[in-house]
């Protein structure tokens, strides 16, 4: 019997990143039976996004025009500028609702073990937008992880021959974490970083 | 900031059963980074779907087309119908490679907690098949739950009047399974299915 449409659904699905066999069936036939054109809903937002979205040219985020709406947005502070490595690190600073300034977004982070290096990243546009002279400081939003660490090194050279304040994240304890079930690393950097009272 | 093409895919996308917010979110960025096209690969899987799929008029399974090619495979032996809930518990006793007669489909269990009767499967489509006289033995591969026994039981007695042999799939170890980490209800229902040696 050759592979019919639920079956290449199936397939399809299953190249989603922590998709197997098992869910991608499960998901199949729950778009099978849902009576409200579910399928045809999620197929076209799926082109709309594949036709729609694009980098814009300022900040390199994805948004559906060039330039976006973050860079647009007169509201927001053109003197300070936040350096993510994906749009979604994006979604997660404004959800903080702390940050109103610009974006930068690197597309990746340096990984020396992955071969990837500066000339992968959006770095020569990050550089760029300093020569405008607006900008006073570039907040590197990255993870606090090695990746993260190794970027904001190079950048914190790079950027170093610009008149720019060069910030990174704050590293400590998270918010309701308790001492006794966070890892060692964490309540290290978080003794680094004490402050007085 | 009105929603734009990517917000609306991972809106769709976390409406789909065991996917949040965050998961959708992932999804949404590795379909748009994806550059081998999978976003479009998958809208069409979906309107291939939405557009082909519909039920067999004989076994009740989503197909392409009616009557299904289980229906039609003259090779399957027409004496033995295999009844289960849901076409991807057909998927899985196929897998097994074990039955190679018909099949039929019921769309559900029977389960009065959730309103679900017997007007709600498709038994009245499963009790017409017997009238053509030529199935000798109904296997009712239903799952070893309340809702399963609930259908098995009420199954049998619909089936009564008819001259076929009604099975049930066995119940005990499942392959692999070791006694010290099993459930007591399974253990109690291998020991009440022990066959001799």
């Amino acid at each position: 019997m050759k592979p019919g449409p639920l079956d290449r659904l199936i397939h399809v699905l299953s190249k989603l990143p922590g998709i197997g066999e098992k869910t991608a069936t499960r998901l199949s036939f729950f778009l099978l039976r849902s009576k409200t054109g579910l399928s045809e809903e999620l197929a076209q937002a799926l082109l709309d996004v594949s036709r729609e979205m694009r980098l814009c040219e300022t900040c390199c985020n994805v948004a559906s025009k060039s330039p976006c709406d973050f860079c647009l947005d007169t509201k927001r502070d053109r003197a300070t500028l936040c350096v993510v490595a994906q749009p979604q690190d994006l979604k997660a600073v404004e959800k903080s609702g702390v940050f109103h300034g610009h974006y930068h977004i690197l597309h990746g982070l340096l990984s020396p073990l992955d071969g990837i290096g500066p000339e992968d990243l959006r770095i020569a546009e990050l550089v760029q937008r300093l020569h405008s002279g607006e900008i006073r400081e570039v907040v590197l939003a990255v993870s606090a992880n090695i990746e993260g660490d190794t970027t904001a090194l190079y950048l914190g050279r790079v950027l170093q021959d610009y008149p720019v304040r060069v910030t990174r994240l704050g590293q400590g304890l998270p918010a309701g974490g308790e001492l006794e079930y966070l890892d060692s690393f964490t309540v290290g950097r978080a003794f680094e970083s004490r402050r007085e009272l």
